[in-house]
């Protein structure tokens, strides 16, 4: 059996461009005892995959040059010698941007149809509502009455920040750019109020939609936004920073004023707590709560999901470009084999 | 009687220029009830106060023009009109820069000179010291092996941290300027190793004095500095922010490449916390403990200080700018009056 597989061959200076990935084929190879054969149904992309492309030091090693791009998947099991795993299950991995791969057993996790939509543990379900749950309630911790900011509003991560924050008693504030992602916002999402970065008037309307200041921002795309709201920041307010998307793509250092001082004397007037985290960290504490406490949400309407799905893996490498623009709205996944058996 | 006084009389761009100030006298009002007429023997002279002589937005107010400097004192007790204090009590005050005050008893903290020299309540037990002590423990929350740095090292909250860092079983880095201080530290006051900021090979000799990496980093100048010990943080590092010296007197953001960006990734990457505070957070919490704590190990030698002493209310404003450079060494106090009656 033979897997279609995109493959990174050259790292990408500013925006991916076509030419630094390219398709081909290769055989799967022979399943081994404990090992399954899978069938990509969904592929997640993500932003922290820009980092992946790229050779600079992060808290993940690089993709290597001629390697299949990394991504978590849901699949579909074809074949199985192992015990854990039956044909037919469906299973959330780690396979990647490819049609077919082997993987262990032990490292899917079965998924039950019944209970969740399986492209959900892509997103709401799965890494991106989990960082949202562990960042905002680990590092956010906001209280009842707080004001939670967060930007990528529309997106995986932001949307359920905003509306776990809603659960816990706060005020949930959406940055999101255009209108529509802003009607999305306040008129499926429960965000009391939304602010669009691309309007002329943003830091105005930021300030009119914080009246009490911010208590929380949940940082996932820094750049000016990031800038405008750290000027709204109230005493002891916290930062959890996960995500810095507006520099993802960048080339080379912003000239100017270097604004790192003032961003210090921020953190030192108003003593703020500005906390880096991979949603990893909370894996063993928080991931059982996690999916009890957001299956049930899920399940009762009190926290919704959006999905863009993109039909092919060979428009992977275009829609992740338009993921690092904001052209997508909710969780966006690739559509990579049919969806039903 | 008549106070002297040192004045702001106006806002200084950059260093404190002489004519920032004057000195003049005024009457010093009659006791009410409740009050206690004071001799000020000790004025602090403290980083913060920079902050004060601007009306840049801050934690606190700034001191109004043709007001008297803010400072904490050590000051006698020439009367009293409050069953809390006697004359003759030696007592910590916020009195300013000046020789005589009235103040209310209940702002007043008796000090037994049996115990500690009275003047340590403005250093080792004073704000600075349980600055070290708060900050570092709440917030840095060393552990036994881990390594910590701090710069200004050889001044009271640095040495401070250091020695507290040692007690807690943790490796102490210190970073001052010019090779008499780094001696201080190490030979005196039991760092690891000290760390010349002012060399042309700090940042290899920072790498080779951090061998393990960076666990805590107590902030209290940034700058170059501070950018230093950035790049060697490990993985869930502790940064206590509790000033920034090296901007104090900066009057135009530093021009050349934004270091945010690059500031925003290190967090992210490496999970790391930073934190500003104001030791005032901690006074309900901690304040009982550290006098407890502090007071004993500076009686049994496991804590030492250092104190820079200069005499006479007209040279503070000269002291006050060698603080901002550097110049002295251990805690600065300004002798404003004999210290024996």
């Amino acid at each position: 059996m033979q897997s279609t597989q995109v493959r990174l061959v050259s790292r990408p200076v500013g925006e991916p461009a076509d030419d630094d990935f390219e398709i081909g084929t290769a055989d799967v190879p022979e399943l081994a005892d404990g090992q399954v054969l899978l069938r990509t149904v969904f592929l997640s992309l993500d932003p922290y995959m820009r980092g992946r492309m790229s050779d600079a030091k992060s808290y993940a090693d690089p993709v290597g040059l001629g390697d299949v791009m990394v991504g978590a998947t849901v699949c579909e099991v074809l074949e199985s010698r192992s015990d854990r795993r039956a044909q037919g299950d469906w299973v959330l991995a780690y396979t990647g941007w490819q049609t077919h791969a082997v993987a262990d057993a032990r490292h899917t996790r079965k998924l039950d149809p019944e209970q969740a939509p399986p492209s959900t543990a892509l997103g709401v379900l799965g890494m991106p509502g989990f960082t949202a749950y562990g960042g905002l309630l680990e590092i956010g911790r906001p209280q009842v009455g707080e004001t939670v900011v967060v930007a990528a509003a529309a997106g995986p991560v932001g949307s359920a920040v905003g509306q776990i924050a809603k659960l816990k008693g706060a005020r949930a504030v959406g940055i999101a750019g255009g209108a529509e992602k802003c009607r999305l916002l306040t008129e499926e999402l429960g965000f009391d109020v939304a602010v669009d970065h691309r309007s002329d008037t943003f830091r105005d309307d930021l300030k009119a939609a914080t009246p009490d200041g911010v208590d929380v921002y949940f940082e996932n795309v820094a750049g000016t936004v990031g800038e405008a709201v750290l000027r709204r920041m109230n005493t002891y307010g916290r930062i959890p920073v996960c995500g810095l998307v507006a520099d993802y793509n960048a080339t080379e250092e912003r000239a100017g004023a270097d604004s790192a001082p003032a961003l210090m004397r921020r953190i030192l007037t108003k003593s703020l707590t500005v906390r880096g985290f991979i949603q990893d960290e909370f894996v063993p504490t928080h991931h059982k709560a996690f999916l009890e406490e957001m299956t049930a949400w899920v399940a009762d309407g009190s926290v919704k999901y959006r999905e863009d799905v993109v039909d092919g893996l060979e428009n992977a490498v275009d829609a992740f470009r338009g993921l690092l623009t904001g052209r997508n709205v909710g969780k966006l996944i690739v559509r990579v084999g049919p969806d039903a058996t």
